[in-house]
């Protein structure tokens, strides 16, 4: 589900920037798949789990495929589409933790790398198609801050050793949370004072 | 070959962005030797065939030098560029498939591989350059889906452990005659319908 | 001392970027790092060493914190910014080089990683922000160069065994040096003459 929203995420900035079939293919696929990928470049788990595993291959290239040919309302799926992909990055951040965390990571960057997992794909989106990343840029809502939230308590509680699949769970709707609340009410990172004005 | 031509094409941008001796070298190496480093990367052949066998390394950086010397009228190398281009493009996507497979990848994974070896140095020099990779422009002619048809004719061959050295030759050729005509015809991949108008 | 000057150019970066405090974080830690995450990936050294020492990491967070609060004023830190960062630039290619052949790399390419290991961070920095990374740009004076030279230094020492603490040291003494007086004296890399008109 993550996966799909954020393979639709990439496929409608191709779309945006005028790209044709193949660049929303190439970029369904870096947005869902990419954060993963980088996570697992980086725990020296080659070839990643997204050439071994050809399933969320396979969703993000049948997504890139629907998008071409039904041009949803933007009316219609800003909401839906939001709250999965909210879902997606609290999940992101829980798991790519974990496989940090069990690949031999200490718990700092074990989170630092489910966070990573999580924004990854969007940057790679971002820097694809020639724009600063959002994650980075200060008119966005929080995207990161969440994500990093969710991987913080996931390596708490590995660290701990009371990780468990509901306080995973729990971890990860936190991040959800999170996020949808910053959506909502437009929370901004501050910027630093000597560049306010 | 392909090498020398790859290097050209990032030499050559280097000069159209107006950057210096070491810029020309670093991208003719980017644009030659990119591709092949992200697929050792991806499959976790390290240090890459490019920092083990240097002969690559020195074509691009002779390449580069010489370019920086001698300007070559646009209209005299033009066509023998192209035509050496799309040569490099129809070995690499074979060359690149093939070592994917052996390193124990599945033939969709080693096919996709096998385009990102002959397009990733391209992709590499775009965002270097601060352009949108021109892969996913659609105001280029196909490039990447000659690419993928040569990665995936070699796939299929290797799967049904039909792979010779002809067969292969066959392959590549497929790709760099798909190639060529599509530059000669001007094919286009289509933009999704709603982005049309 | 050089993570702290490279994580100082980060954040300052981002401060001109207007991005926010975790752009700051990010980027600060993408140029102080990212030199060495790369050499990392590409000689196999998995989870690179900035993801197992966190010294690094906390020094550029640190650091990217303090200039959130703290402006300061450009006059006052330019001088000594860039002299760290010109100390930062010459330790960092002595030591990604010898690290980079003591994985057993060829001289040659073990310098290439060693001047990869220091101006990587910068590079990435400038691909996040949007820029035409600064190493490749023909306004600016050499970066590169002396850190390749500074490379080479160690690797032919590297290769005919007279590598010493000493030794070292003076060819980071010697990059440190040229840097300066590429700063001071304001030299360039030659464009290629065809481009110059």
């Amino acid at each position: 589900m993550g996966v799909i929203a954020f393979a639709a995420s990439g496929a409608l900035a191709a779309v945006r920037k005028r790209l044709d079939l193949f660049g929303m293919a190439v970029l369904a696929c870096a947005t869902a798949l990419g954060g993963g990928i980088v996570r697992d470049l980086l725990i020296g788990r080659t070839p990643p789990a997204a050439f071994t595993n050809l399933t969320y291959l396979y969703a993000a290239l049948i997504t890139a495929l629907i998008l071409y040919f039904i041009a949803p309302s933007r009316r219609l799926t800003k909401g839906p589409l939001e709250v999965a992909d909210a879902i997606g990055l609290g999940l992101f951040c829980v798991t790519g933790t974990v496989i940090a965390y069990h690949a031999g990571l200490a718990a700092p960057t074990a989170a630092l790398l489910g966070m990573t997992t999580a924004i990854g794909g969007g940057v790679l989106r971002d820097v694809l198609t020639g724009e600063v990343p959002s994650v980075l840029r200060p008119d966005q809502d929080l995207y990161a801050i969440p994500a990093l939230f969710g991987a913080a308590a996931t390596a708490t509680l590995l660290h701990f050793d009371l990780y468990r699949a509901w306080t995973g769970l729990l971890a990860a709707a936190g991040a959800i949370g999170f996020r949808l609340l910053a959506r909502h009410y437009q929370w901004h990172a501050p910027l630093a004072r000597h560049a306010r004005d």
